[in-house]
């Protein structure tokens, strides 16, 4: 029994997937009903404000869904400030036998909460069945919901030796076009992501989505002055509404203006002393907008920000195979970072490592 | 045939394996002999010194030698200006019907010739089958034939941003369990490992082999002031006549006498216009010395030499699961060096990755 539990189980992790990049700041959720050990409807939330899991394979079933098992990675919703109406009082209706998920919702108004609606409506539930793995699949959602802040990767690009760049106003292409690829998947995944006014100034960045076929994260910038040139690639794209500016009272009041005229969306954030925004109150006003996770794709100062605050869940090294000798540190760091190594895989010549935060043992 | 040929050869290296770490200045030679489909001797070169492969191969075969072929990883040797007679007359006289070989002996005194008087003398001689494998089994001979200098590896231990310790004069630990036991089978592998005066100082390691069985390689340190503290635990071992020392003429003569009454060799070198050593003079002295291989253990002033002038064959880097934010660069060089990437693998929380010099297209 076990065995065809994660069977379907992982059908759904493989439907819910197919919504990666679309269903922020919800879930990935896929659904399979099973009647008489054969499939009679599957589906999965297609993107945000679309139909629940549940319900879409409840449409698509091909015949009476009454005395089925429904499979699900995560636990069905049953509170109704939101855009859909919830699930359980359908699947209770639709007299499904059992249900078998993988996670409970962490989210406060459903965690554990529809899972005993079921039970008392007299349905079999069994849940924790592939719960690491659903939770790794979810990693955005529960990461934010539990850490009351987006989910932060820092993706770094360096050489050997640890350089970001060979100098301060250098832009240095380090790694190779499988590389470049991968960014681009990873843009394509997260919400959005996350730059310095310098890396604007030296690299010129689209931030887009390219070398794949996708669609485009919304592109913060941190820039306390508003230093950033009108002329830039980012202030001049298609969907400037999915450019974001965070910037300080000291901004310049004719640029603010006109990037606001070109559609650009502009907060404004607290200075720390020495003339840094306030990481927190970003990644706060950020979880307010519905940005769940943040590619942090530089530079130094950026990196040194993140690393210092310990605000991040990964950090993604791109290593070339190349020693600069001399240039700019990753990071500029107060306390040394201890991490877990968590992959490591080649990508031609150069390296792609994956560390997070190291566990307390 | 070929797939014959191949089992055999892949036995040969495997015998000559055996060798590793006490052959040299010799290559590694393991030898195979076969008649009648039927493996009826077999054998290796076990030092420097000793009998070689192919007549250690002809002393334990268990029936007349005479019609059989001789496999045997390197070319049989003609030459007689060395400690044992030479191969080539004693398989003519055994009447072995045909050798089969991956590499031709680099030596200037045999290259080519050995094999030449086999056939001469009817002998059935196949040569370049596993040529590659054969390179790699003895890439410090063929390397410091070919190149006149020992083969060079610089082993560096650094954080995930390429720093070597935290602080200038601070000794800095990196590296987990398993990284260290690998680093003590590289010692048990080449013939020598070097370090500057500055990783005496700060370190004061012992450079033996203690995490596994094997032999201590040849110490060298690099010190032209002759600043090494006389207590150092490298100038305190069992075995004193292996530690090195390479000073100017610069050196303090009181401290030169006292390491030499240790039983310390000490070589004098000649200094460049800022006071370092040049690396050039003391690889070809350490050649003449019978080094073939050495192991390039740090620090920075150290690294940055080997790495500016081009002299190293391959680069190993093992990186620990840590940010140091600041501390010492591996290496201040003043041209970019691009590398290629060998290989890839974890050590528990660390990597291991080797690199090697990128070739031209």
């Amino acid at each position: 029994m076990i065995s065809d539990h994660s069977k379907y189980l992982k059908r759904c992790f493989e439907l819910a997937k197919k919504g990666k990049g679309y269903v922020s700041p919800n879930p990935l959720v896929g659904a399979v009903l099973v009647k008489n050990g054969k499939v009679i409807g599957q589906g999965f939330h297609k993107k945000y404000g679309a139909t629940h899991a549940e319900v879409d394979a409840i449409n698509h079933a091909k015949e009476s869904v009454a005395g089925s098992t429904l499979y699900c990675n995560l636990e069905p919703c049953c509170h109704t400030n939101k855009q859909t109406p919830p699930c359980v009082p359908l699947i209770i209706e639709k007299k499904i036998k059992r249900v078998v998920i993988s996670n409970l919702d962490p989210n406060p108004n459903v965690n554990g909460i529809g899972a005993r609606q079921l039970s008392k409506a007299g349905i079999e539930v069994l849940t924790g069945i592939l719960k690491e793995e659903g939770e790794e699949l979810n990693k955005f959602y529960f990461k934010s919901v539990k850490n009351k802040r987006p989910y932060i990767a820092l993706k770094i690009a360096q050489s050997i030796d640890g350089k970001i760049s060979r100098g301060k106003k250098e832009q240095t292409w380090l790694t190779g076009k499988k590389s470049q690829k991968f960014v681009h998947e990873l843009r394509n995944l997260y919400d959005a992501v996350l730059i310095g006014a310098n890396t604007v100034k030296i690299d010129n960045p689209l931030l887009t989505v390219r070398e794949i076929q996708g669609r485009n994260p919304v592109r913060i910038i941190i820039d306390g002055k508003l230093s950033s040139p009108l002329n830039s690639k980012i202030f001049n794209s298609d969907d400037s509404q999915k450019t974001w500016i965070f910037t300080s009272e000291k901004a310049d009041r004719k640029k603010f203006k006109l990037l606001k005229e070109r559609g650009i969306k502009i907060f404004t954030a607290r200075q720390n002393s020495i003339g840094l925004l306030n990481i927190k109150t970003i990644l706060s006003t950020l979880a307010q907008n519905k940005i769940t996770s943040i590619l942090v794709e530089g530079g130094a100062k950026v990196f040194s920000e993140f690393i210092n605050s310990g605000l991040y869940d990964e950090i993604i090294v791109l290593q070339a195979p190349v020693i600069l000798g001399e240039g700019v540190n990753v990071s500029k760091i107060s306390h040394i970072k201890e991490l877990q190594l968590l992959s490591i895989e080649r990508l031609d010549d150069d390296i792609k490592l994956v560390y997070g935060k190291k566990l307390a043992h």
